[in-house]
């Protein structure tokens, strides 16, 4: 069996080999397991007769000259985490590559270009950065960003060098995309738990990030009763209950996390004078999410009233909700609905490249369900049956974006 | 001035000088600061007239033989705490050697043998052991003991053999000691908040001290809604406040501490699977300590399962409460009302070795405030009104103990 005949699943298996290590997938930014996937879907993407080039940022590119130069661009990022499983980004790309092929075998050139798109990097497994591939489509990659490094000190620019790409980067951005498509699995359990097997994403939620920081007086275990403490543990988990607790009031689809802890001094026998915790806060709607965290923040300033702390709320991180293209979503809803297949209309609570491109370009984002939610773990896991109905949706959407466009002309002038 | 000539003050500020480093004092057991101290102290009590010796353990002894052989002893501990400070240990080293020399110059001869104990350890801040020196007056130091090892690998014998002590213990133990008194700083705040100079322990708590072990699952942050989580930190900040109020209302002389946490896998877009934390529960009385500890296990319980998660709570230290001898600290009480210094009886929340001392000899522990309730810290502060205060309580104890005996008998004779 070549490439070429290869099917859903035995392409899957086939990328996921292009790994360091043993338990599951790591593939990091330009190192060498990274430029051999990079080569190998470049090798197969030429035996399936796309036209194949890449850009300076790494991001690969098959292309099917359309009888338009518009294009309807579908893919989805190669890197992965560190010890990742083998459908994160990967099954995006494939169902990509398979869709836009079978269109061509059946229909030949499209009335508009498409181009499947494998982004270099998305996941910043390996640079403290993320987005770099679909950043770079949008034009939003600073020239100082290339000078970020990894744990050894490699910069960006070095690595991407050593990869065999240009050390700088054109100002990117393209303004020949007209739609993108990108098909990801779900890591959560929503499609899982309704029975549903595609999810049709509205919205990818935006995100605030904090570093909560609690101050009490550190003291002997012993030797300071209960009145006279100011205990930052105490305070903390009392936050922590509130934010949480206010999050499971206001439910679905906001969700909050303290995923992070920090102790000082950390000893079995001292009352803890310091507490650092990070809380993670999304949503869909901007609006909600700063009402959300004006909400902690006062529930925060209380309880440290409460306890005789200090508490502070550093926001390191702020990214906007971005909202799917409305007609693009209709369009997926419609073709599931013809195709029979149950699916839902959810948010994205994960970042995704599709958030990136969807705040410059029309864009969409299709889930399928994950098993047991998980994901970024060797164990990671899709039914084929899901992973075939989530292409046979690619297929059909990406068919009359870029098929169909006459046939409306047709039939209006008819 | 020679060290024969120097009052209390000066003497805390000349051992404070035998320290490693520079922020407060460090004088770890048996190393060479320790051994200087040591050897320092050995000459100031044979220029005082002690007849002085030392023991297996490195315990040093300045005795004055009395008309009999039964030991009134009184002493504290050598060694430091890293960046500890200048009264913890010392100064009920200090004022012991003071007093029995003021007694000695002031009385002669006393009818029981008086003796200063210097114990060479109590912090435990070398080796993960401690009461080392008043565990081997209790015969209580087992020969395995010996092997524990500090963060360079050496044991406890060769350490102790490098000082110039012997590579091995004898059994330990003394019959001779018919009373212990101890002098120390609070290391609380209760006798500053209240404005008295001395306080009589009545009891030194129980402690239990556990590892509590909450365990969910780990799950995205962002694609996981609130009602499918189980959050071991959720779970745990719950118990944690559980555990603190509860402590709270049933109020002094109970505390609890929750000084460790640590998280898994601690990421900030991680809901996280894995919270452990240390739980330190004190009280004087062993009942209420039990009591307590089964209340928490069922709070905790009860936690765990609302939030769909299991507990466990491991106990790695039980120290049972000791109670000081109550005709000792009447005695005590008496001789501050005697001298109108204002006085509380109290429990002491920390471990001393009046602990280790009282679970087989007759003991007492007396307290002087502490400025913030702080120690083992370079401002550790205690004023000079109440360490002369302390001092001249102690005083008056060890001239009633051992020189009074026989006025009674003569007045019973009389």
């Amino acid at each position: 069996m070549t490439t070429k005949t290869m099917d859903l699943e035995n392409t899957l298996q086939w990328l996921a080999g292009f790994s360091e290590g043993t338990a599951g997938v790591t593939r990091l930014l330009y190192d060498k397991v990274w430029s051999e996937a990079h080569d190998a879907l470049r090798g197969w993407m030429i035996e399936l007769g796309f036209s194949v080039y890449h850009d300076e940022a790494g991001n690969l590119f098959g292309r099917v000259q359309g009888r338009t130069d518009e294009v309807i661009l579908t893919g989805s990022h190669l890197d992965s985490v560190t010890n990742g499983g083998s459908y994160d980004g990967a099954y995006g790309i494939i169902a990509s590559i398979l869709s836009v092929h079978a269109l061509v075998q059946q229909h030949g050139t499209p009335e508009k270009t498409l181009e499947v798109v494998v982004f270099c990097e998305e996941e910043g497994s390996r640079f403290p950065y993320t987005y770099l591939g679909s950043k770079y489509l949008t034009g939003a990659v600073a020239a100082s960003d290339l000078e970020i490094k990894d744990k050894e000190g490699i910069t960006i620019a070095e690595a991407k060098a050593n990869a065999g790409f240009p050390e700088t980067l054109l100002p990117g951005g393209r303004a020949d995309i007209e739609k993108f498509l990108e098909i990801h699995i779900e890591q959560g359990n929503q499609l899982e738990t309704s029975g549903e097997s595609i999810g049709v994403a509205e919205a990818i939620v935006g995100q605030h990030r904090y570093n909560v920081y609690v101050t009490g007086k550190a003291n002997h275990a012993g030797t300071t009763p209960m009145a006279f403490r100011s205990d930052a543990m105490e305070g903390a988990s009392a936050m922590i209950q509130s934010a949480l607790r206010l999050a499971r009031e206001k439910g679905d689809p906001l969700v909050a996390t303290v995923g992070q802890m920090e102790v000082t001094p950390n000893a079995v026998n001292v009352i803890p004078g310091f507490v650092r915790f990070s809380l993670d806060i999304r949503h869909p709607e901007n609006a909600d999410l700063t009402e959300t965290s004006v909400e902690i923040q006062t529930l925060f300033e209380q309880i440290a009233e409460k306890f005789g702390l200090t508490v502070t709320m550093e926001r390191f991180m702020q990214v906007e909700p971005v909202k799917m293209k409305q007609e693009m979503c209709q369009d997926l809803a419609d073709i599931c609905d013809a195709q029979k297949q149950p699916y839902r209309r959810m948010f994205s609570g994960a970042g995704h490249d599709a958030q990136v491109m969807g705040s410059h370009f029309p864009s969409a984002l299709l889930f399928v369900p994950s098993k047991d939610g998980v994901s970024h773990a060797p164990h990671e896991f899709t039914a084929p049956e899901h992973l075939e109905a989530g292409l046979q949706v690619m297929q059909e959407a990406l068919k009359q974006w870029a098929y169909e466009i006459n046939d409306e002309k047709e039939q209006m002038q008819s």
